[in-house]
């Protein structure tokens, strides 16, 4: 239990109204998007990079844990606190401090929501291309602290590579920059990048410098029904195949089309085993001409039918359809497991039949679906925890997704972590030299281990 | 001194063949390009991952430094070996292993030489973008240990951004692989990124997973002319501004032009005191347009010229042109010091200025040219080291072209790296809370200081 003594000196940093031991507020705080939940002893609200400094070094001198939050979206954990301590928020660090639009360069503080972020960007013709699904609520630090995805990232790459600056506090509470506004930059080791998807482990983002793109003139989106889950497959590696790499690829598979058959007003023709949503864009006369050519080389893989967006509003219903996805799914059952393995793209059918055959051998619903494009397969296994045996089933048949993707040289995890999630799979993936190696570092940088300890490595 | 012992053990590693402690062959490797030299003690070609492991394990045993060495092509003395020990080539490490055309990745070993690559995924129809000016006989280990750019990278990001799996032998003698064949991978740190750039001080690079993207279908160039560095220098502005990305946006100043004009049969009428070398590439139809978008927005800034390559041929010329630079300077005077700061995008009129005025204030040429497109200059301080107090002036004029850089929100190196060149000059861009997080890192890792000490900070 935190002293009376240490409560009273966190709240001479952060002031009176940001700071709580009430049990209600640590409640709230206790869980994130994996519906765990571990009770922190306080909740902290730090208004500047100054304050989680000071708390940082008045934790590492007495040993209390801390648990950097963003908006407590994550898949994995990352923001539990799973060894009580303190919870400190970002949510009030939330202004976009600059957008320059000269040298395409954006910064702003870690509590900023992702998509009010991309709509301020937009509206003066640029563009944040990565877009996690959780991006009406979760955060830019969350985002670069976990290094989240989406659907876009086939084309245009995850959250770290759109990150070009930090600023830090260390474990030991030291407020450092890496990198900058500058396009290039050799200067020193690339701690930008050693922080993007470190969990929160080597550091709290207090600040982020963003490189932008312009945005793209137009887009165009099509929605493809294949009678085959292996049509639908290979068709995601006949286009990469001919060089062709669309803005997003996204994959369902037919028992995610039965979910949202009902969960939207989805008309799906029988015999529709496999969606994909093809969006690519551009130069608005160059479209037409790819979605000519991706039609033209996925044709003879089993399409039952081709709907192109003539409309922003049609090409906004085919996404609506996507993003219903997952809530949809509780429909078979009410326990979801939701992995998302990472394969190279051209091993997806067969990921996709090992999948299928675990469903079989455990007797356990799988769903799938995620971004064909890059090989990143959201693996939905859905049980019932009221049902004696499923939670058992349920822990083997990811266990044998796991090594399934490992054995085709993908990784356990594209987008959301290791957390506490996966960190007992760790040494599945992870050689113990590789291993030793980032602890070397973990434990170099944060020798009280305080900073989310117990995420990543098992302690 | 190296005992006979220690020789002898390194010579059962990698065999007789492949070890030299002959003087004349010890002067072959005591240099790179910045032309300074240290003499090694013994010069090792290791013919694989297990031989350089066993050569570490024994080299840390013994508390031998170790300096690995691609071409020895780098700016900046990343491969000098300046505290003796042993020289580890990667030379004999050369093979391209994998062109996977299905998932767009290559895997090689470090001793590939880039351009080598370059052309055999050309062949294939895809495209390694990163094209250091050393092309032609800088390696791929090299070019990743020192995050390499060139022209290309405007668009198309640097060496790390290309980057997605390595196999890297530790200081200390264990194999480690880091990130892998997928394109999104987010279980443990990522130390791919870390290790690019980190100038071979963090691990031994064995092996290099690469993200390839497709060839683009056609390329345009186009050489202007301009009758004022500002006007040069505010089109590189106004492109950006305009949201318009090229593959290439390369300057040259007045003085370049000079140079140039003598070393090729380069055309250029009197009055033009700035060069930019613009090129685009993608859809073939698409690309007129875009020349006729950007030569409408740079027109008025002082074109006295624009010549637009209409063949391949045509636009070999124009790069050769580029190519002829740095050979040409000798031209100013014989010893060059060749800096390579990055500033913001619009910046670099400001910066251009300043380094004039440097120039000036020492009396001492100063020619400019490089990557205006992300902020990338090459300034190139020309001097007479025979000459008495030039080599002072230099060192002066190069520590303010530094600050300068820094002051407008930029760094002191873009592509070259630190090494020792710069090593001095850390704490003007590093604060020395951020170089104590990095020398952590390379402490924990590197506890006896043996691989490639004294680069990027000062012992």
């Amino acid at each position: 239990m935190l002293s009376a003594q240490i409560i009273k000196e966190l709240q001479a940093i952060v002031g009176n109204k940001n700071i709580t031991t009430d049990k209600a507020d640590r409640i709230c705080y206790s869980y994130d998007a994996t519906q765990q939940s571990f009770l922190p002893e306080v909740i902290l609200h730090p208004g500047s990079t100054e304050e989680i400094s000071q708390i940082m070094r008045l934790a590492n001198r007495a040993k209390i844990p801390v648990f950097p939050r963003g908006a407590g979206s994550g898949f994995s954990g990352g923001s539990l606190p799973t060894k009580g301590g303190i919870v400190l928020c970002t949510e009030r660090l939330d202004q976009i401090l600059l957008i320059d639009e000269e040298n395409l360069i954006a910064m702003v503080e870690p509590g900023v929501v992702t998509e009010k972020f991309q709509q301020a960007v937009e509206k003066l013709g640029l563009f944040y291309p990565p877009d996690p699904a959780s991006l009406k609520f979760s955060t830019l630090g969350g985002n670069v602290a976990e290094c989240a995805g989406g659907p876009r990232c086939v084309k245009y790459g995850v959250t770290k590579d759109f990150i070009i600056g930090l600023e830090v506090v260390t474990p030991t509470g030291d407020v450092i920059t890496t990198g900058g506004p500058t396009m290039k930059g050799v200067v020193g080791y690339d701690l930008t990048k050693l922080l993007c998807g470190s969990e929160g482990t080597l550091g709290i983002i207090t600040r982020i410098v963003i490189k932008l793109l312009p945005l793209p003139e137009a887009k165009k989106t099509m929605l493809v029904l294949f009678n085959s889950i292996d049509g639908a497959a290979e068709a995601v590696s006949a286009i990469t195949k001919a060089k062709i790499i669309p803005t997003t690829l996204e994959f369902m598979d037919g028992k995610t089309i039965d979910c949202v058959r009902q969960a939207t007003d989805l008309a799906v023709p029988e015999g529709a085993e496999a969606v994909l949503i093809i969006e690519v864009d551009g130069d608005r006369e160059f479209l037409d001409k790819q979605v000519t050519r991706i039609s033209g080389i996925i044709q003879p893989l089993g399409v039952i039918e081709t709907r192109i967006a003539a409309t922003p509003e049609e090409s906004e219903a085919l996404w609506q359809i996507r993003r219903s996805v997952s809530a949809s799914l509780r429909k078979v059952n009410p326990d979801k497991y939701n992995e998302d393995i990472c394969v190279p793209r051209s091993k997806v059918p067969e990921m996709i039949r090992k999948v299928d055959a675990i469903s079989e051998k455990y007797g356990i619903p799988i769903v799938n679906f995620g971004h064909a494009g890059d090989g990143n397969i959201h693996v939905n296994i859905m049980i019932n925890k009221k049902q004696p045996g499923d939670e058992e089933k349920a822990e083997k048949a990811i266990e044998e997704v796991f090594k399934g993707a490992l054995e085709l040289g993908g990784t356990m995890s594209g987008e959301h972590g290791v957390g506490i999630a996966k960190a007992a799979y760790i040494p599945l993936e992870i050689s113990p030299q590789t291993a030793f190696y980032m602890k070397t570092i973990k434990q170099a940088l944060d020798p009280n281990n305080i900073l989310n300890p117990g995420k990543i490595f098992l302690d």
